[in-house]
């Protein structure tokens, strides 16, 4: 499966001459959609940023664009001088599905109480072990096989109607952490449908246990959106 | 491949246990997107409407939705009966292409003068003969294989601005041919970025000749909208 940074490197490769590692400044997982991604990569070569841009767009169409193009500060890589990332998880909340939102909404048919998913979702905004609503991830410290921190800063979290039957997740933090948004998405949903009860989401993440929190929302329905230097 | 009258009418036929024959109010080749399309059937089962919807749905999705299904007069038939149709045609005419608008728009890069393209698009209003902007179709008459008439009443066509860089041509006719709203677009396209003249439309349509219209637009951009009865 060609992947969205895949398709991307292999035609910056062509084009400056020599392999390109992109720095990429959040993950998205497959099939998550990704709108204002940040990208950057060094390279020897010589670069007129208007022609590259034009270059790149003509092979990496339809489905990548690169909406601009320009050189950085020797010191600056997408990822880590990255201070903040936000993304946002779309519902469609409504008792009959819209095959013209499959790709981009998840359909919740059970009338969701946003006030009830505010209020709980607030308890989730700070710095914690996110244990319970992300992937484990094992990381080798001096060669020995270690579980990586699930510790990050949730800075805002928001759900808000957007037009019709769409309502919309928008959460900010210094990083994420995998599935992080999708089990948070999922977990809300089910307090907004009265599966859990708005205090149960501080237990859930009191428990640092996975098997602890609600389901994790489909991909197809998250956009990374921003990034913030 | 499957499409949304096949996938409805085997629903159907499982549901009311006999072949179901679909009147569909309008067409919509390969690749277009039906929003308001009506259908109807005659079927000797006794019908709740309410259960057979939410079966209908249950085995259509998730391309396909019923959004309501009710029992029509005797001699209602969602084709003949109908007295009006329409399209919606989106082009999204910005420099950079939009991934996210892919499959619903017609990307084009050059600045289209809307003004322009409603001013050509009044002389396609009317009764006239579209052979130019219509593929021929060869029906059977008396066992002889004859031409279809190609005569079509527009009733309205106009381009209007939609939210950002999306132009939409919005048209409404008795009935359409082959291809028509594509091949409208395409031409009207065509005037707003310059290359045919406004006059030219008027030409295009007197000649009644397929060769002399511009491009047939691509289908995923289009949508049959609504019917009228």
């Amino acid at each position: 499966m060609s992947t969205v940074s895949g398709t991307l490197s292999d035609a910056l490769s062509q084009i400056v001459g020599h392999d390109v590692d992109l720095a990429c400044a959040g993950r998205t997982d497959a099939g998550v959609h990704g709108w204002g991604q940040v990208v950057s990569f060094d390279t020897s070569a010589k670069v007129d940023c208007g022609r590259m841009q034009r270059s790149l767009n003509s092979m990496c169409a339809p489905h990548v664009v690169v909406r601009e193009l320009t050189e950085a500060a020797d010191d600056f890589d997408a990822r880590f001088s990255a201070r903040s990332r936000t993304y946002r998880y779309r519902v469609l909340n409504s008792v009959l599905p819209d095959p013209f939102l499959h790709d981009g909404t998840w359909h919740i048919r059970h009338p969701l109480d946003l006030h009830a998913m505010n209020v709980a979702g607030q308890s989730l905004v700070g710095t914690h072990d996110f244990s319970s609503l992300c992937r484990k991830k094992i990381v080798l410290v001096g060669g020995v096989e270690t579980e990586a921190t699930l510790v990050r800063t949730l800075l805002t979290l928001e759900w808000k109607h957007a037009q019709d039957d769409i309502v919309e997740l928008w959460v900010t933090a210094t990083a994420f952490c995998h599935q992080m948004v999708r089990a948070i998405a999922g977990t809300l949903v089910e307090v907004g449908a009265g599966k859990l009860r708005i205090d149960d989401v501080g237990s859930i993440l009191a428990a640092k246990d996975r098997n602890s929190a609600g389901v994790v929302a489909p991909p197809h329905a998250l956009t990374f959106w921003s990034v913030q230097y």
